[in-house]
């Protein structure tokens, strides 16, 4: 039967979701300990590939493989979590139909960066927020941002190294808040390019910065010239927030 | 001259506050990271000794030694940033009088000691907080810690291995509230004995469970029995968070 597992992690040990030859993988890491559960082999896939260091809220795996019809799934989290490493949690599982598709089935997904905006660091964020000690316009940004929404080539945004060719998405909304000492960002899109959100809210910071003006960001975009865009942010910073089917 | 540090620190990597042969400790990482950056020897004395895991919001050091008397002390903090590891920061820091004792002088100090209230894991709170499955009553808990509060003998909370004799303390205010999902312990006193605090709160938990009747806790406290008192928490949601001159 097949199952979708909601889980959560925090991706500082790892290099990222999917499997890699030389570095644990969330993929890895789960898949080991299911299969030690069911005692049998499993065939799982994410629903998205987060890069290495970044740290998921909400993220979906489905799990196919030969588990009894009478298994009660809605036991899972608690049954398995001493097979679990502790940065690594099952929120919730449920069985589904075959014809289910944890990846291609996505609406949209929420990405949220956060960061802490204060002089000096704050060591109970360390790995879990990005440190960024120029005073944040908050509102700035957030009306900075309504730019980016809409359906757009965001080729302008996107990392070296990918092999994507179509580099248009839609974005849904985009939003920047400040809560206390943290500013938050928030955008959600039908897909994602490579380091995207990272590009997108380093260039939100570069408008901070006076290097990019606010109503310059349409220019950028126009361009699709990656060097037009502000700093990749480093992955300590980045939370898969929300996945919607 | 004689500075005093405001400092705050992630426990989790440290053997506590104090030097210890065998494992890192927060004064050895700090004094290093001092001595290095003044080139000069140092006396390094803290305001309290914290447990191997407890971590600290606001702790206070002070720092004597051959240190030039026109040494701007205010920019201390940043000019040392990168002198020490990421879980050790270095909040502000004063010039104080030589008849200044950083440990003495202290009125009293408040630790706080969090928990998280829920069914599954919360692995971003990994080794920031204890978690606790069954729900607890904050409203009820916070009224039975008001028989906590005042001078008594806290013999009963105290854990074994402990050279003190004079067991009595006094308690100045005791609070538990409910944050969402976090539950807060605040207490605040004079001094406090080895574990006080984690047995306190781990007596707390007991009353939650129905082991010891919320009225039942003065008798705990008569008793000066560590056997009649709940566990000893694990140090990970401990955190001394304020300190009084």
């Amino acid at each position: 039967m097949k199952i979708v597992l909601e889980i959560a992690y925090v991706g500082t040990a790892y290099s990222g979701f999917q499997v890699q030859d030389n570095a644990p993988s969330i993929q890895k890491t789960l898949q080991e300990a299911l299969e030690m559960f069911f005692e049998t082999k499993l065939l799982l896939s994410g629903c998205s590939r987060t890069d290495s260091g970044v740290h998921a809220k909400q993220f979906y795996a489905s799990i196919e493989g030969d588990i009894s019809e009478n298994f009660p799934v809605e036991r899972l989290p608690k049954a398995t979590a001493r097979f679990l490493p502790r940065d690594i949690v099952i929120l919730s599982a449920r069985r589904v139909e075959e014809s289910f598709h944890v990846r291609y089935d996505v609406v949209y997904k929420e990405y949220e960066y956060l960061i802490v905006n204060t002089e000096v660091r704050d060591p109970f964020m360390l790995g879990r927020a990005y440190h960024y000690t120029r005073p944040i316009d908050a509102d700035l940004l957030n009306t900075a941002a309504q730019q980016f929404v809409g359906r757009h080539d965001f080729a302008a945004f996107m990392s070296a190294g990918s092999k994507v060719t179509d580099t248009v998405r839609e974005i849904r909304y985009f939003t920047v808040e400040r809560v206390g000492a943290l500013v938050r960002m928030r955008v959600a899109a039908d897909g994602f390019l490579y380091n995207m959100v990272r590009i997108l809210c380093g260039t939100l910071l570069a408008v901070n910065e006076g290097k990019i003006s606010p109503e310059g960001l349409g220019d950028v975009i126009l361009s699709k010239d990656r060097s037009r865009a502000g700093a990749t942010l480093p992955p300590e910073g980045l939370y898969l927030s929300r996945v919607v089917y």
